[in-house]
């Protein structure tokens, strides 16, 4: 199904807007506009033209070609980095391809990512054991002080850094976690393959955080670029609580798609 | 269900961290921590302090505090407002209360709002009838050129305005909107009780975007502020394309919750 947007549908990307279109792109009501919007509402039409993996002009040549100053350029493109329609590429800047469409489902990361031909993968950067706080425990089913692991791991797609995912576990569950499972691989899939253990549902919760400096680090992203967070509280099919997610995703490369129907 | 993050969660949010907990709150792996943040995680830690709806100190008062620029201290609380744990009241900023938990179902953005307690409203900014665009037509289930309706409204939770809503409709499917519909109330109501079409499925996707300066304004929110979209296309209990729907939530006030079954 296509999601592309279309005139009238997102103004700042089309400034002609469509036919008979309330208000003319990205202008405010009293009429002004911010010069720096208006660049970046000039430099959107050129990505279009250039296409996915053209390289954009200098900060100089845009400054000169729109008459405005390099820190007025800078501000424009700031912003559509933070949106993912340009990306850094070696000393140059190109144009972005489309965000990566991720099913809000039990699928795992790792499916969801292949399904779209890109090649998944996790970068292990902690496991630890500690005792449950006591906040935690009904989630994961133990009494507070039970031995849980944590396991953190950079999210990646064909070696590109897209998220960061923070695993909570009981012990009991998954006694060999730290010495049985290779942490490149699926999750889900060990759980499944080595213990039996299926999803049977979950209740997430998706918002948009600023990501911290540690984050932006671990994921090479630009400081307090906007990431969407996924909560995730899993059950298996006996209804036993799992594990509980803390997943965070590139705001500039990934976007949710879900189904609904009247049956909730 | 509880979502509230507990120690090793967010470490953002909880400097003292989890017993264990793999990397002290914000701390680069590389030990060095922006001055900026530093300020944010004390401010933040004073934020729970103060409780919902408790007054920040000053500007001024807090870069006394905690011995740094007023610059600085500015950093720190324009992350913590665009998160949404501040807010401005009258000429203070003042501690938030949680985001809006919106269920993402299909049930209208009305009933969302109600099932939490707030007042939900909507203020018309627009309503337009043009030729459908070709991108448009299939959404809508009409030919290219079909007349369809665009109607923007603001939304408004308790009269505070957390949102926009576009949506396109054929006119052969609502020929009355215009004079038949009360801009305020729920578009989903008029269409069951007054033309009897209930809706019988919808695919979305949801993403981060940047405010535009017009959305900015409508919305009265800080320019470039991180907001959910949410793009919908909705079938009728026929399966007869329905609507498009452009939602554009504020980041700092909502969140979507969903819950996931095997059966996809």
């Amino acid at each position: 199904m296509d999601f592309t947007d279309y005139p009238g549908g997102t103004g700042e990307q089309t400034p002609g807007a469509a036919p008979g279109a309330p208000i003319r792109a990205g202008i405010p009501e009293h009429g002004r506009i911010p010069k720096y919007y208006a660049v970046k509402t000039r430099v959107a039409a050129l990505l279009d033209e250039l296409g996915e993996g053209g390289l954009l002009p200098t900060e100089r040549d845009l400054a000169v070609r729109f008459e405005v100053s390099r820190e007025t350029v800078r501000q424009a493109l700031r912003e559509l980095l933070l949106e993912g329609r340009l990306r850094r590429a070696g000393r140059g800047t190109v144009v972005a391809g489309p965000k990566l469409e991720q099913p809000l489902a039990l699928a795992s990361y790792t499916e969801g990512v292949r399904r779209q031909g890109r090649r998944p993968g996790r970068a292990l950067t902690g496991l630890d054991r500690f005792p449950c706080p006591p906040a935690l425990a009904p989630d994961l089913g133990v009494q507070p002080g039970a031995p849980v692991w944590h396991m953190e791991r950079v999210l990646l797609a064909d070696d590109e850094r897209v998220g960061l995912e923070s695993t909570y576990v009981a012990v009991e569950r998954v006694p060999r976690l730290d010495t049985d499972f290779e942490p490149d691989s699926s999750f889900y899939g060990y759980l499944h393959d080595r213990l039996g253990i299926s999803f049977g549902d979950a209740d997430e919760r998706l918002e948009t955080v600023l990501a911290t400096p540690r984050e932006a680090l671990l994921i090479g992203t630009p400081p307090a670029l906007p990431m969407l967070l996924i909560h995730r509280l899993s059950r298996d099919t006996e209804g036993r609580p799992m594990e509980r997610v803390r997943s965070l995703y590139r705001g500039d490369r990934f976007s949710f798609t879900t189904h609904l129907g009247t049956k909730r």
